[in-house]
């Protein structure tokens, strides 16, 4: 069956304003699918969707929404309820992060509803409707950092492990019933949130990816369009899809390390005082 | 430094009515640990505290308590103010299952509250008074269900797999302050829960687990006692602890499997129906 047989003739692509959701539109549009779009701003929304027109003639929808309400779901299946969705890219994320005992209880809860209970009901409702119809897939879009517990990203680690299980076990259960769910597990990507945090943290990544400004063999984060396309052929082939074989191996290797040191290698800011309690004598 | 040194005078046992949870609490106990018994229900607790006063002379409290309430962590940590805890354990779990386009909301969100959000505030709550003392311990019991997803059980899977990195995550942040978090991975253990749904499942384990009863190398659930004494004698030692070498080894040939079968493999119920999807021509 054709992509668009397969996951057409409409794709949902939530959290769709910048970055890796824009590409994932785009990619869609350039595979002949017709795409609703959606995020918090309508404006940035629209430009993406004219565009998807202009370039790949296809039909688009902008649907304004914000992931963080406890009804979003239920809106958003209400607003593309007559169109006919193969496809659900569920793109957001809860991103805050820093020392976990100040975290406010408010962006611990943002992390939780973006991260695990909103993708949750998303899979409730659109499952539905993909089972109803027989065919279709769903691809959610967690990080590497839901592969080991993050010092410094503590919430939004384990929220996003919560994300890349829900993923994997709707692959498990809707197989039968002719949809693709998978977890799409992401490396760094150069996206303007991840921009503006290396512009926080002042490293070098903010200015520029262009290997020639690089020592030889720095790994430097992957531009949105790849990590994308990384994705569209594989849909099918296995629940969890990693965004590029380094992020695959990155996986095996915490897998085979003592978790002790999985946990503290995850972040340099505290890897030098986590090992120090490891060391003989310390 | 002594176990008591290190991690009592107090412990508090969340989850300590029945089977594991009690058995963490007679483990604290019998180490010399107060113990402060958490659970919604009290007459059973006070009848568990009532035994350990007996058995091991030490000092306990009750607190009835429901890791679903919002406010939990909050009322916790305002009930044991006066308490030197030194020691969290957390063995609450939302355990709501079945097929997932059929979970109700309220379910859903359950196993959210119980095994993610209430845990992430007990560990601020308590994280921020160890780190205070500058000694003590967290663990957080998870399940071998988050480590992929479970087919049937997607929801529980998913949490359990936040409640698996949170540990991990805090037992980075939190070395370096002296403190030891982790996340202790359970396989099947033969309490009440247990056997309530094997009852249901119609299985042998729900009358008996006697290795008599079964052909040679059935592999049995395990008795709470065991489970419970298999994690203080490795508390400090890593993030993430497993309640049985054999757990850990199945981890290692989920992480080395292709994850299409991993996840297949989890539920029998499913299994089948979903390799089938993988087959050649299928």
């Amino acid at each position: 069956m054709s992509f668009s047989g397969k996951y057409g003739p409409w794709a949902l692509v939530v959290g769709a304003s910048v970055g890796l959701g824009a590409a994932f539109a785009e990619g869609c549009a350039k595979r002949g699918l017709n795409v609703a779009l959606v995020a918090r701003r309508a404006g940035p929304l629209e430009e993406i969707a004219a565009g998807l027109r202009d370039r790949h003639g296809v039909e688009t929808r902008t649907v304004p929404g914000d992931a963080l309400r406890p009804d979003f779901a239920e809106e958003l299946a209400a607003a593309t309820a007559d169109l006919d969705i193969g496809l659900l890219i569920y793109n957001c994320a809860g991103e805050h992060s820093g020392a976990f005992l100040d975290m406010t209880p408010a962006a611990i809860l943002e992390n939780v509803q973006i991260n695990c209970t909103t993708p949750t009901f998303l899979a409730q409702a659109f499952g539905r409707r993909l089972v109803a119809r027989g065919r279709g897939g769903m691809a959610f879009v967690t990080s590497k950092s839901a592969l080991r517990g993050w010092p410094g990203w503590i919430s939004y680690s384990a929220s996003k492990a919560y994300e890349m299980l829900l993923g994997e076990g709707l692959w498990g259960e809707l197989r039968p019933h002719g949809i693709d769910a998978h977890t799409y597990v992401v490396g760094s990507t150069y996206t303007p949130a991840y921009v503006a945090m290396q512009e926080r943290l002042n490293t070098p990544f903010a200015k520029s990816i262009d290997p020639k400004d690089y020592p030889p063999g720095t790994r430097l984060p992957r531009l949105p369009e790849t990590v994308a396309e990384s994705l569209f052929p594989r849909l099918g082939t296995q629940p969890r899809l990693y965004s590029h074989p380094e992020d695959e191996a990155d996986a095996a290797s915490f897998d085979q390390s003592p978790r002790s040191e999985a946990v503290a290698a995850a972040n340099p800011l505290y890897a030098e005082a986590v090992r120090a309690t490891l060391a003989p004598g310390a």
